[in-house]
């Protein structure tokens, strides 16, 4: 039994930098036609000769893997000059409410100040895609960030807002109230609660920002996404830290599912009886959402077992040591 | 300045057993008049045999320390003859619900197949020490417990229960519902939320059962401790696990506080302007529920810099390398 993926898209991934960058990249290129490419390095990505840099940093990497790394500035105030030129070369400018996650200190604090150039990015069609945390208590933030989700929905009925990685049943609800609003969902808050990180033995390979809520709010997302909602798109948020980084202190947040993803959800979608809609949540919802023409690039899998391994390099995958029964062709 | 503390009493306390036992017991019997022993080791505190020989153990090496260990059976149905037998040896018995916490995989499933034994202890006048956590969503173990308190205040009204290192406001309102309920309340829990423990970096050395909930739910367990509520006992819940149980990728439950906890309680007292009633929360209380006669003890604390260590050995302490404006003298 074999399974054709056409084009699959991750909309939201880690690529990071240096050696971690050529480890992490072919795990991603080799399976997706492209990926949306976070702009939270050490240096935040945020001027032309930064984006330039990094870009074809990635495209040096993975020339022959017919892959299109859909680039990302670090949102701030930007004058309209400065987007007009660069708007071709990105896809949409990520924010980070300041402080919320690894490496987003240089967030935006005050978002309303941000103002001007959210009105400049609706004119120029730039999608905004957001880290929607507050800094309130751990497990409320997401729902209370829906206030500004808001006030950025009404106010620019035009720009496209991404909410990415949502994690809440609150968020899901959230989801259909403006038509401006999509939304990313991760391979493993579609498999996690906080039982599984924090309710038996503390598991820092399963600890994530935002982290994973009840089995409730899972519940609310598994439904979203095996529903084939047109407005949801995946996003891996797939981010490798070395395992010094993890078992440790002070762990990282961050889960790393990008060699799996594709194999996983498949077992995912053909468990909930869905298997035809995961080549929507896979890229059709993305190419419509965002307008895309992504390569042409068809990925099989298999019906093989696939047994994860302990590591890739120095990073514990995401089921590490599980068996999927679907693999790469 | 000089605080003098009069038997102080730790009513919950984990001592391990072998060179774990040997180096931890120092640090609360050299502090304290004496402690409740938890009963959950590799094998369980379940017979007369085990219990003397883990009496016997503890007593062997703090004979010159003034420490009484007050000793607790693991819960499981125990005749009335055995009980009778036993139970000047021992200040109750623990009961944790199957599998929630540490070694507790032969805790009790079904309460209720338990009655018998409920009701030979309520005629024994032998308290009933409760790991009270359900096995729900992790956040909500504890308030679902509060139906089996319910369950066992109503149905055994001279059985004296404790819910042990309450952690919920939810928990602090059921606590005036019944006479025969006490409550132990731990420094962590009085300290921590979970942000402190998955809010930024994930930190294994926060992490315990019950987990730290909400500020909301931290504030109610400061409330209750800090007005002096008579029902309420300081219970360590020290628990002490080397640094290799801690930082790896499946973290143990368990803060190890007992070498600093006094001077800790007493920095938090004075903070909030109740330095007057740390007697009160850390022996009078527990000698008025408890109908105790603790050894002549007195602990001195004086206003001198503690800079806790970062490492007692192999464990990493709560509030490493914090300094508080106590010692002991």
């Amino acid at each position: 039994m074999e399974l054709t993926i056409i084009s699959p898209l991750d909309m939201h991934l880690h690529l990071r930098e240096a050696e971690m960058l050529d480890f992490v990249l072919p795990l991603t290129s080799s399976y997706f036609a492209g990926a949306v490419i976070m702009p939270n390095l050490q240096q935040p990505v945020d001027s032309k000769d930064r984006l330039t840099h990094y870009r074809e940093r990635i495209v040096n990497q993975c020339k022959d893997h017919g892959f299109e790394p859909y680039m990302t500035l670090f949102f701030k105030p930007y004058p309209a000059n400065f987007l007009d030129e660069i708007k071709e070369q990105i896809i949409g400018i990520k924010l980070y409410p300041a402080g919320i996650t690894t490496q987003s200190e240089q967030g935006v604090g005050e978002l309303k100040e941000a103002r001007d150039t959210f009105t400049i990015m609706e004119d120029l069609n730039i999608p905004l895609l957001v880290h929607g945390e507050s800094h309130g208590y751990v497990l409320d933030r997401e729902e209370e960030f829906l206030q500004t989700y808001l006030w950025l929905a009404e106010n620019f009925p035009k720009l496209h807002i991404i909410m990415e990685h949502i994690t809440t049943r609150a968020a899901v609800e959230f989801l259909d109230k403006y038509d401006n609003i999509s939304a990313t969902v991760t391979l493993h808050h579609l498999l996690l609660s906080l039982d599984d990180v924090i309710g038996g033995l503390m598991k820092p390979h399963l600890f994530c920002k935002p982290v994973a809520k009840s089995p409730r709010d899972r519940d609310a997302l598994k439904q979203v996404v095996f529903s084939g909602h047109e407005k949801v798109m995946f996003g891996s948020d797939s981010a490798p830290h070395p395992i010094h980084a993890k078992e440790c202190a002070g762990c990282a947040a961050g889960i790393f599912t990008a060699p799996l993803a594709l194999p996983a959800l498949a077992t995912l979608f053909e468990q909930e009886g869905c298997l035809e809609k995961l080549q929507l949540f896979v890229s059709d919802h993305a190419v419509n959402r965002y307008q895309l023409q992504p390569i042409k690039k068809n990925i099989q899998l298999v019906r093989k077992p696939f047994v994860i391994p302990e590591k890739y390099g120095t990073i514990t995958p995401f089921l590490a040591g599980k068996t999927l029964p679907w693999s790469y062709a």
